[in-house]
């Protein structure tokens, strides 16, 4: 079946955070600063994956933007807590102010606190999966927040204690920090469906798509300015990358092929509708 | 059968605590300050209640060991966070440096996001436990953790934007930020082992006792020095307690009233041994 262009799903996407926003009964402290991350959201690729693999299986659409909406919460989390002050102070995220300039630090924290759970409590309430696919799908999300938090310590680790690092260990950060989500969204339609094995295989492509995307991140950061991005730039001088490793040009290399190996395993799987679109928005993955 | 007393409970608990984090495969820093705050554990009274009445159900040690680590992880992931600069801004816990002073701030933020979603990997790693039951402990650890943020986000707006609050909201406030993980090791050995209409009552009960604890607490705060409890006292003279609206000797009534419940509800269960067992504590719990 065709998969939805990745700007047509944002559209219909971001309207779905919206009512789920409108409709849940929480704290409305947390709320307030929960949905005002997760609302001015970025490009919804993770979501997006997750939707277009899913559709290929036997999932309601319903569940499918559920189970995005729950990756995007806890991405959104995780860049709540990586703004703060004694992580990477940033001002500014996706063109508005930080989490915690916008409502203060103590609700920061909190909001990011709540939004690494709420997600396991939406997967708990997706409904007519099997028990054990449920299980199954928890224990990946559970598995790879895990691996999220560890790639962030290494990452802020390599840089305050400005360590000397190999480029294993760099790629090997990207693969915890940046990769363990991408893995997840492109794996969790799976698990959902009781397909572990293709699982299994998605969730390792997914951490080679993770692997180039924030290779390309960290080229944005030396090449764009502040306006473009609508982020604080130029702040990873200090962050261990592979730009301390190589020049731009090799780094780019590196992350073609990482972004080529994800193309050809889809291939292989025929997956041949979501490689044309992952060859198209190319270059928003490395641009914006 | 008999139930095990606090002390040798804690006893043996602190060496499985210490196997744990020796076995565990972690980043090294989210290890060594998580475990730091793990292991200067308190009375280790949620793990002890878990134990205890899980062994009236078919349950082994070994699981019983393994949630009362996750809910202790649980709870001592909440302390760390709470202590932070932006929230409580602690110096001391336990009688030794606040996790953020020993460890720096980012490593604290992210040694307790890590602890607040490895408790439901432990629970998800339980080993013969019938799918549907660890479904629903899971379910019971997500929602009481999510309870449990929103209970401290109501306690720090109460204090910071200095609110006129009704009892009935500290109460309720109270339910949440303590109240819940008590539900939750009330609760999980009869969730764990498909007792659900029995665990839904535990839980209740639990919720009681939790509040009764935290009266306690602030009347500890107000009455204790700092080198009797091992942390910062008086500090809650902003915060929005019972105090606020009621005598000490009033405030001692209505911890005696949802102390005295819980006796009374478990004893209507049959639980006479660990009735015992709370009228033993009582003092502990009162002043330690």
């Amino acid at each position: 079946m065709n998969s939805i262009s990745l700007d047509d799903f944002k559209n219909e996407f971001d309207k779905h955070i919206i009512c789920f926003f409108e409709e849940i009964q929480i704290e409305e402290n947390i709320k307030e600063a929960l949905s005002y991350s997760v609302k001015n959201g970025g490009k919804r690729l993770r979501p997006w994956f997750i939707y277009n693999f899913g559709k290929s299986e036997d999932i309601s659409s319903e569940n499918l933007i559920n189970a995005g909406i729950a990756v995007e919460i806890l991405h959104s989390s995780s860049l709540i807590h990586d703004d703060l002050p004694a992580l990477d102070d940033a001002n500014f995220r996706r063109g508005v102010l930080t989490n915690h300039l916008r409502f203060g630090e103590y609700k920061a924290i909190l909001a990011g606190d709540y939004g690494f759970t709420l997600p396991l409590k939406i997967i708990m309430d997706l409904k007519d999966i099997e028990l054990e696919n449920k299980l199954v799908a928890l224990r990946y999300f559970i598995e790879d927040t895990l691996k999220m938090f560890e790639g962030e310590m290494r990452d802020l680790i390599y840089e305050k204690d400005n360590l000397e690092v190999e480029t294993s260990e760099i790629i090997n950060m990207y693969a915890n920090k940046t990769g363990a989500i991408f893995g997840l969204s492109f794996s969790l339609p799976f698990f959902l469906a009781g397909e572990y094995k293709l699982g299994e295989k998605m969730h390792e492509i997914g951490i080679d798509f993770g692997i180039s995307f924030q290779i390309f991140d960290d080229l944005k950061d030396l090449l764009k300015s502040e306006k473009e991005l609508g982020k604080d730039t130029h702040k990873d001088v200090n962050k261990k990358t592979l730009l301390n490793k190589m020049s731009s040009k090799e780094v780019k290399i590196v992350a073609d092929n990482y972004y080529s190996r994800v193309i050809e395993n889809l291939l292989t799987l025929n997956y041949s509708d979501m490689v044309r679109n992952l060859i198209e928005i190319r270059n928003i993955v490395e641009s914006r």
